[in-house]
């Protein structure tokens, strides 16, 4: 299918490869979809929230209860990700798999494996069994939009303190712990510090190895980037993830939304539903599931280049290249939904473009 | 104006900045049209054809007679630009402003000020009376939007040969002409070579340097870049166009189309239309019409990176950056009609999305 899809991109009339990644995703569409003509028609993007005990150390420029307010304004329709989402026609499925809300939110889908996770600095963010949990949620919610025709998912997420685990994530699925700790400094990696105490310790060399994988989040400041670093390298101190063990690594450094997008890609995959990654976040859940199933990778599309240092690492990893430049960092699956357009013109143009005979010429 | 677009786009539900470049592009809009809620929601996308006497110099991967093909193709809404276009809600209008096709194509504007550019290595392109003329009918396409609404214009263009007029105007603009004759050898510059000939003359690093702003346009092969370096070289030899006096460069070294472009851009400009740049051809459109009255760029809006290596130059000295980064090469504005989502997305987020007062919230 994908040589016929090559074939077909090949006499449509324009220069052969001229339309660059757009021909790539046509082709990769039509492998997925088994036929040269894809369709992404019917979309969706899965908004999973969930709440982080590591926001006590004082890594995010914001609050925990943001969660749940952020989740009530996706349910009202007036969040970034609803506005696009209405933009690109595509569906809005918000899942609480884990956030520390009371109750249930109207508009929001309640899944709630437990209040949010345990603060990863000081041991497991969650069991293996929770982390399991979440990712049934994830599969179960896009099982249910494969029976509504949505051929396309979209990664979101919303959980304050969540660049963090995905950072965690990251440095150790890419192999980079050590060289966090290295980085913070060893002796002061297993002890907790305060913002002010650490920023004078580290060399501007060792900050800059940092900004490699740890961000600003919604916006703090640089010596809160470097207490989020040591956090990071207390939590893979202390937890001893095992590299080979996807599951292990996320439930001890993960998050429950993590967790769930990770449930989503699994599942989309099997149905054959494109997946489009969003920033730093959905990427950390898009390699948790490629190193549970390396054939995933089948089903997933980048979107944009977040603003966060780790994003590009991971989708490096995956072996996708971001499509869209916007220097954006919000997360909700904002960066995915803006690139359902990206992917519908690829349908569009390999179905209704002239082929060189339809011209009267031959192939080029 | 500006400023209080500013100070909306911080009221609204997201970490200040995250959303990047749409923030950025949602501030310029308000600033053209002045209004904190500009709107994008009448596009056209104007394809601006005309035929190149260069090509009997072998620069081009395609026959001339390509052109009116193409042509015929938008007339039949079977072109890439077409379906794309569609998709976005854009109108396509297709003016031929210099082409060698006798007699009109129906759907397309006949506008022509003449048959084609004389070959720009030999003598001028056109007299600065023609370049004028098709300055004008950019700019009676545009006045003729305006009228009907048109609130955005994306910039196409259909012209075999057209990238090579494209880097002899990015060469001379922006002052690389005597570094581009230097890498090709001086000497050779002058003098009419075939492909054969040139290639091995010239070093590895002169063949890297040429390709920062000679690109491969339709498809040719390395030597054939070299031999279009060549025919550029010698292009600004004959010519000697004043780099002051960019009508005159844009005489001399331009097309009919693109020369139609530049009114395009000055038209729009002075409407307080946005326009955006597609790739390399329309980027030095951009540059010439910027050159005639600076304050156009207020209207300028990049698409996507070409892989045509005089495109990014051109753009940073307009002073945009790239928003998709899709390896397109096909012009035609398929480029610029992609990034309409881009626009719309930013105008929706400031009149949609809910301030943190909406939810109970001070600012951040």
């Amino acid at each position: 299918m994908i040589n016929a899809a090559k074939e077909r991109w090949d006499i449509l009339t324009k220069p052969p490869g001229s339309l660059g990644k757009l021909e790539e995703i046509g082709i990769r569409l039509a492998g997925l979809q088994g036929t040269v003509f894809p369709k992404v028609e019917q979309r969706a993007v899965v908004v999973m929230c969930g709440d982080h005990g590591v926001t006590e150390e004082g890594v995010s420029a914001f609050p925990s209860a943001v969660t749940g307010l952020m989740m009530q304004n996706f349910a009202n329709g007036k969040a970034a990700v609803n506005v696009l989402a209405r933009q690109m026609n595509c569906a809005v499925h918000v899942v609480d798999v884990g956030s520390r809300v009371e109750g249930d939110v109207p508009g929001v889908l309640s899944r709630k494996v437990r209040m949010g996770t345990a603060n990863l600095a000081k041991g497991p963010a969650m069991t293996k069994e929770e982390a399991q949990q979440a990712i049934a949620v994830g599969v179960e919610t896009v099982e249910r939009l494969h029976t509504q025709g949505v051929q396309v998912v979209a990664l979101g997420e919303m959980g304050i303190g969540n660049t963090t685990p995905s950072a965690a994530l990251a440095a150790v699925l890419l192999g980079r712990a050590e060289w966090i700790a290295e980085a913070v400094g060893e002796e002061q990696a297993g002890s907790k510090m305060s913002p002010d105490e650490c920023a004078p310790s580290a060399s501007a060399e060792n900050e800059a190895a940092l900004l490699q994988l740890v961000g600003r989040g919604t916006g703090i400041a640089d010596e809160q980037v470097l207490h989020k670093a040591r956090i990071i390298a207390q939590a893979i101190a202390v937890n001893r993830p095992d590299a080979n063990d996807p599951l292990d690594v996320l439930a001890k450094l993960g998050g429950l939304e993590i967790a769930g997008l990770v449930g989503v890609v699994l599942g989309a995959w099997e149905r054959k539903m494109a997946v489009i990654v969003d920033g730093v976040i959905a990427a950390a859940a898009a390699l948790v599931a490629v190193r549970m199933e390396e054939r995933v990778k089948q089903a997933l599309f980048a979107s944009h280049l977040s603003q966060e240092p780790a994003h590009l690492a991971l989708l490096q990893e995956i072996g996708l290249e971001p499509l869209l430049m916007l220097e954006m960092r919000l997360g909700e699956g904002t960066g995915a939904v803006l690139a359902i357009p990206l992917l519908e013109a690829a349908c569009r143009l390999v179905s209704e473009m002239a082929t060189f005979a339809d011209l009267g010429l031959d192939k080029p």
